[in-house]
């Protein structure tokens, strides 16, 4: 089994530059230039001003010329985890490293998410989040990180942010440009 | 690193289960009854007729009731390849193991795909297949698996098969249902 060690060696190296932001390409915001076949671990990753967050965009709107789809590696640092948020795309993620919970508010309530319903995720384990339901993930795991792939729909991602889960959905915050706020430029309210 | 050694158990027992098709799951249709969070390596997964390959869709559209991505993990053994093909949708890898070689045709040639441009792929790498481009990947190694994931827009995805590079366009054979044959019904030839 000459080469199963390459996705313990993937997953080392992203631990590894987890709180760095190290910027490899000459462009984060090109979309030409780039070699077809891109090394994952040169590509660049911020925390995007979350402390314990690696992000990686893999394929993306900005970056790549996505239309369709993005495809993101993010790694969560012990505790670290997402706001409670929405958005308007289907999410699919793959577990590659480490444990956690997904909390996860289905559309029963229709003015605020409600209590949520809450979900072990583990290595090797996949799920995904309906449309506009609001979810929170977190590393539980009090000393690994956990990694994940993250597939969306309609990119660029626009994120609605509670700050519980009894917020009025009316009254969440749009954050956008999500990811890549250098390279993409705020919608006018009515695009949304 | 106690969580680190779990991308190489996926990989590992994604190589164990290569020419079996285990369905474990009580039913390869239901989309309502699945656990929310489901273990990929308790999905069902199949070869689909083609001799070394291992195919497991982990969020589907006739499995999950997914309607804009899905997600596959797929892994060809030692020689084995996909055919010359095209899609209507965008479509992004990500190496997880092993080595091979893209082969992919821009539309510079109008009637037939003509001779692609070849690529080299490798562990942490990732491409993706612009929309209605003609390629083929091979797995060029003849000791190791290649294992990919694979992420497509607009499921279900609909397949035209090219014999070879300089099949006319309008020659290449549509194969639907691609996977999931058991879940989707072919549609009328003016759906396509």
């Amino acid at each position: 089994m000459a080469g199963s060690g390459c996705l313990l060696y993937f997953s080392i190296l992203s631990s590894l530059l987890l709180f760095s932001a190290t910027i490899t390409e000459a462009s984060q915001c090109a979309i030409s230039g780039l070699p077809f076949v891109r090394n994952i671990s040169e590509l660049p990753q911020d925390n995007h001003g979350r402390g314990g967050l690696s992000h990686i965009t893999i394929a993306g709107s900005a970056l790549h010329g996505m239309k369709e789809v993005e495809v993101w590696l993010q790694t969560f640092a012990p505790g670290s985890r997402t706001p409670i948020h929405r958005h308007s795309c289907e999410e699919v993620f793959v577990v590659l490293k480490g444990t956690g919970t997904l909390y996860l508010a289905s559309s029963s309530h229709v003015k605020y998410p409600g209590t949520p319903q809450e979900f072990s995720i583990f290595p090797n384990s996949t799920f995904h989040i309906p449309v506009n339901d609001a979810h929170q993930i977190v590393n539980s795991n009090e000393r690994e990180d956990l990694q994940m792939l993250a597939v969306i729909s309609r990119p660029p991602v626009k994120v609605f942010i509670y700050d519980d889960w009894f917020v009025p959905h009316t009254a969440a915050k749009l954050k956008f440009p999500y990811w890549d706020e250098q390279c993409l430029q705020s919608p006018q309210k009515d695009e949304l």
